[in-house]
């Protein structure tokens, strides 16, 4: 069950199509956890948050959380009054399943924005997806494949971490492959653990993992209505609960980032249209967050993602995005190189192989480094090409 | 000479092909002004400049300039100290021929970043253009073509306005289709005018054109470490001297905004890889600085570009980018209309006709108007469709 969602003890899941989706696939998945869960969530900071958020919202400050619905394939955004009915509706239905309060449950939803839920769909979906619930590979899978949009693969990743001679589990699953950029960059994570730990803690893991994975990714630099990233703590590992940041809150925070690197990673790989992945790093900063600002400019630089497409070692557009985003910087001292060569030092164009730096960047992944000269502060920024798939994606999609 | 750079009273022109670009086409321009004029520049703020830029900046400063060069094909950016000599010596070469001084000769350089100038077919242009100045439409078409770069349409305007009873002509010329975002959304402007007038109120003057043109226009976002504005003024129109901000001086100001504008909706419209352009207006907000945000935030966002492109009326990426821009507004009032036509209102999405606002869209030029509800302070901003070509032209080019 490796990289299952369901390598994690005490939860069960499904993922059914119940024809929100033209194409047929799965589109709602529901997660359960029958002994109940401690529940933490982060939410798109966009002014404007679908339904689905901002009931999401609410229900993710209760105690004890008894499971998860999501859909895919609608947003249920800018849908007014009705959008929160509909909302709120899922939650009752799931929760009536279940025999717990609706605000016990959590949701999400993704897809178009702008259109009203078609509810007889979704009522029935929840029915078939509750009476589908089981714990087995296939049923994570299924669920991860419900919360899909225009991803072409599934996402999934699993960790595990010894917690005072425990084992404790840790799984999750995330879609988003356009609209995508930080903060929160994703459309909905679902994150689970079989961890004994409080639910300020598990909070603050969450956030510490999203700050340094799905927060460091940029698609497009968009941000949607309706990020959402949940984690679930199920208790079942019957560790040594965490109530402290102690040693165990370290490591487990530790894994639980390990955990969402690597679904961020997934993301930027199989970003709409993208064909290569890239890390920016900036360091020689002034401030932390100028690096960060730098890092994610040439990141969401359209000229350079085309040269990343095109396997172009186009430096002068990596310069130019950082010397147009306002960070500070030392125009004698900055630097750069791709793949670890200098293609530009100290102001200076470097000579450097051109064909060498090429291949560099037309690997799946490859590294640009950028040294502002003017302090010790760094960050960094994962990236991805920009082609004509994304244009076509985007484009000839009609709502 | 309608629209023709040489529809202005006291300046030469010519174009010629020094071989910079591999194509052969023209890549050198030179303007001359026997008599000497006023001049004002603006330049692109980012932090990484050009050494043509550093340069023109200071010669800028002096009393009278006599003439300008501007070469395309090579930005002579990132070049360091022999960027600095070569954009001098450019200077100094031509100031040879006019028998005038160097830092009475400004310059402009545009294309790739990082490689040195060419200098002997650099040196060998400038005399080739400088004996063929003329006063002829085509001597100033030969300038507007060889400031050109992935520019597809030579881009020139021209008016004439009437002060206190005396013809001044004001014409331009613009380069520009890729690295184009506020502020200054333009590679190269050769703006020429015959009008008297001070140099502090030329520069007042060229402030306000650019702020209103030029400054509104985003194409992908980014600045170039080259943009350019440059306006001449001979005085041979021999109006009577605008020497201070009264009507004379606010009707010339009002021509030269509507001269760039006309420049400004040209690059739009010849954008790289565009085939339509739109406005976004934004009003209803609580300050103008929030209009300008969410109008450019609208205009800059890819998905919106690509739904333009594919004539979606897909709202949903509209009101997504307003909402993460970070502006003031009120989800409850916040409404928007595609070509008049309401397609959300008041927080809900509107009934509307899709296959009537998709024609809309089709056409060569929309506007999109959103109201953020809050106040009422308003702007705008032009922009363009992302299309395949855009990713064509700047993933296969190669450095």
């Amino acid at each position: 069950m490796t990289d299952s969602l369901m390598s994690v003890k005490g939860f069960q899941a499904a993922g059914i199509a119940c024809g929100v989706k033209a194409s047929g696939k799965k589109d709602l998945g529901v997660i359960f956890c029958p002994a109940g869960a401690v529940a933490a969530g982060m939410f798109t900071t966009n002014k404007i948050t679908s339904a689905a958020v901002q009931v999401c919202q609410k229900h993710a400050a209760s105690r004890r959380a008894f499971g998860l619905v999501v859909n895919a394939g609608n947003a249920n955004a800018c849908t007014g009054s009705q959008g929160q009915k509909d909302a709120l509706a899922m939650c009752k239905q799931a929760a009536s399943r279940f025999g717990v309060d609706p605000h016990e449950i959590l949701i999400a939803s993704t897809g178009i924005i702008g259109h009203k839920l078609p509810m007889p769909k979704i009522r029935a979906g929840i029915d078939a997806a509750v009476d589908a619930l089981a714990v087995s590979t296939k049923a994570g899978n299924d669920f991860a494949h419900a919360i899909m949009t225009t991803d072409t693969k599934c996402k999934q990743a699993a960790r595990t971490v010894k917690l005072h001679g425990t084992p404790v589990n840790l799984a999750g699953t995330v879609k988003g492959a356009g609209m995508i950029g930080p903060n929160m960059a994703t459309t909905i994570a679902v994150l689970l653990t079989d961890a004994a730990i409080t639910k300020p803690l598990l909070l603050k893991a969450l956030r510490a993992a999203v700050g340094d994975s799905f927060n460091k990714l940029t698609v497009d630099g968009h941000q949607s209505t309706n990020d959402t990233a949940l984690l679930l703590a199920s208790g079942a590992a019957v560790n040594q609960p965490i109530r402290r940041a102690d040693a165990a809150y370290a490591a487990f925070e530790s894994a639980l980032v390990d955990l969402c690197r690597d679904l961020a990673r997934q993301m930027a790989l199989d970003a709409e249209g993208a064909t290569r992945m890239f890390t920016v790093t900036v360091r020689g900063a002034a401030r932390k967050a100028d690096a960060a600002r730098a890092a994610r400019a040439v990141a969401d630089y359209d000229l350079v993602k085309c040269a990343v497409h095109g396997a172009d070692p186009n430096w002068g557009r990596i310069i130019c995005a950082v010397g147009s985003c306002g960070v500070k910087l030392d125009p004698a001292r900055l630097s750069c190189r791709i793949g670890g060569v200098y293609v530009f030092r100290n102001g200076q164009p470097a000579k450097f192989d051109r064909a060498k730096v090429s291949r560099i960047i037309a690997a799946r992944e490859h590294d640009i480094l950028i040294d502002l000269g003017v302090g010790s502060e760094s960050d960094y920024c994962y990236g991805c090409d920009l082609s004509r798939g994304y244009v076509r994606i985007n484009a000839d999609y009609h709502t």
